[in-house]
C-alpha cells in the first residue's frame, strides 16, 4: 500500500487495487470506503483485486485470457491478504490460484485464472457490437442511496435505468449501457475485470425490486490484447447483460464489454444468489 | 474403482467417472479408452469427474450450482488422484475447490464449484428454447476419425454437421443439436457437465478444418434441480452453442442445454486456445 503523500492523489480506483508485496506471490491490502457495496465491498474490484495480484507474481507472463473469482464469504471493511499459486506453467499458457483471505475470518474468496502469451493468430469476430444510442445522447445516470461504488462509475444507459418501481409487470433482463471509471481512467486488465461486474442486479432490471442478493462466481473472458486495451484509453465501453434463468434461488447473467472501436474486449458470466 | 464381474456391465460414462475413495475427499480414478479425445480424455469427462469427486465429498450439502474446470495440462492415459477441498462452508452455498493429478506428471486440473442446499423461490424463465426439428426428423452423426468420445453421444444436427471441408467461405459459429448418451442413461449432474463439453470445435464449424485446439477452462452452471434431471431422464437435450470472437490464439464459446421439457438445465462457457 502506499503510504507516500501522493496517495490522496491515486484514482479511487488505484488506491482500491493498492497491493503491498511481502513476499513472492503473497499481497496485503485493504478496503476502501469508495467501492462499498450493500454488505462489503463491490465484487468487481474484489475481482480486479484477485487479477492484479495474480499479475504481479513473479512468474507471470503474458496476459489474463480468463479469471473466475468465487464470492466465498463477505470480505468485511479492513485488511485482507491475497496469495498466488502458479498451478501449472505451461508454454503457452499459465494456470493461477488465488486466495483472499482476513485474519479471524478465513477464506472470503477464491479465484483461478488463465494468462496466455500474446500470439499473433487467425482472427475472425462472428459478434456484433449492438447499435445503441451516442453516449451524449443518454443521461448520466444518477444513483440513489448508499452503495458508493455506483457513484465510481460513468453509466449511460440506452436500456430502463436500474431503479426500483412498484410491482407490476416484469420487465426483460437485457441492460445496454455506455460505461467507464469516474473519473475516467486508462483501461487497464484490473480495471475491465472490475467492469465485467457493473451490470447493477437482475431482479432489480426485471421485477423492480432489490432483494438479499450476492454473486455467487463470476468468470471474465479477455479477449482483448494489451494494444486493444490501449486503443480503448479512458473511453466508454457498451456493456450490454442478460439473464436466461431466476429459478431455486439462483440466476444466471452474461455480458459483453464492447470497446470504442467495436472490439469485443472482454465476455462475463456469473451466477447470482437471490433470497425471496 | 468396480473391480466386481459386474463391472463390464457397466455404461461406459459410469466406467469412466469411477472413483475410487482413498479417503475423505481424497479418489483414485483411470482414464478409459471409450472416451479418448486427440491428446488425452475428452474434457467433459474430466469436467465430470471432477464435479463427481466434489459431490461425492461427506461434507457435501446440496448439488451444483456452477463448477470452473481448468486443463491445466495433458490428462495422460492411466490412473489419477483427485483431492477435494471444501474451502468455506456457508449457510446456503457451499465452495469447493478439486486438484486432479497424476504421479510424476503434476497437476492436470483444476477445478471450483458452487453447491447450493435446495430452496424454493421466485422463478422466471425469460430465455426460450430454440425452435428446431424434431430429433426424429434428424441424421445421426456419424462421426469420423479416432477420437472414441465421439462414438459415446448420439448426436443429430439441425445445423451443418462438424466434418472437415474444403477452404472457402466461413461459416457461422452457431450449432443447434440433439444430444444425449450413447447408449442412453438417466441423466446426472456429472452427465450433463460432460454434455456441456460436447460442442465440437467451434474452428471447424466457423473455418472447416481442425488446427492444434485445447480448452483451456470451461465454466458450467446448472440451472436444473435433481426433480428437473429426473423429468429429463434419458431423453435427448437440445444443446445450442455459438462463439463471439477468435483472437490472439484464444475463443470463447457459450452452449445452453436445454431438457425435453423446455426447460433450461445449463448453460456453459469457455475458452479454448487454438494455433494457426
Amino acid at each position: 500500500m502506499t503510504d507516500s503523500p501522493d496517495a490522496e492523489a491515486l484514482h479511487p480506483l488505484d488506491a482500491a487495487l493498492d497491493l503491498l508485496e511481502r513476499a513472492p506471490g503473497r499481497f496485503a491490502g485493504r478496503t476502501t470506503p469508495e467501492y462499498w457495496n450493500m454488505a462489503g465491498p463491490f465484487g468487481g474490484v474484489t475481482a480486479g483485486l484477485m487479477l492484479k495480484a495474480i499479475l504481479a507474481h513473479p512468474e507471470q507472463r503474458g496476459r489474463p485470457v480468463a479469471l473466475t473469482v468465487n464470492f466465498c464469504g463477505a470480505v468485511a471493511e479492513g485488511p485482507f491478504e491475497i496469495t498466488v499459486d502458479l498451478v501449472r506453467d505451461g508454454k503457452s499458457t499459465q494456470h493461477w490460484s488465488a486466495i483472499m483471505s482476513q485474519e479471524g475470518r478465513g477464506i472470503a474468496t477464491s479465484a483461478t485464472a488463465v494468462t496466455g502469451v500474446e500470439r499473433e493468430t487467425w482472427g475472425h469476430h462472428p459478434a456484433r457490437r449492438p447499435e445503441i444510442p451516442a453516449a451524449e445522447a443518454l443521461p448520466a445516470f444518477v444513483p440513489e442511496g448508499r452503495n458508493s461504488w455506483l457513484h465510481r462509475y460513468e453509466m449511460r444507459y440506452a436500456t430502463p435505468e436500474p431503479r426500483p418501481r412498484e410491482p407490476g409487470e416484469l420487465r426483460g433482463g437485457l441492460s445496454q449501457f455506455w460505461v467507464r471509471d469516474l473519473p475516467a481512467r486508462p483501461l487497464d486488465y484490473p480495471a475491465l475485470a472490475a467492469i465485467s461486474d457493473s451490470f447493477v442486479i437482475r431482479i432489480l432490471q426485471v421485477r423492480g425490486d432489490i432483494p438479499p442478493v450476492a454473486t455467487s462466481t463470476l468468470t471474465t473472458y479477455f479477449l482483448a490484447d494489451p494494444a486493444a486495451l490501449e486503443r480503448q484509453g479512458d473511453k466508454l465501453i457498451l456493456g450490454v447483460a442478460d439473464t436466461r434463468a431466476f429459478r431455486h434461488g439462483f440466476h444466471d447473467q452474461s455480458a459483453e464489454l464492447w470497446g470504442d472501436d467495436g472490439e469485443l474486449l472482454a465476455v462475463s458470466h456469473q451466477v447470482v444468489w437471490f433470497k425471496g
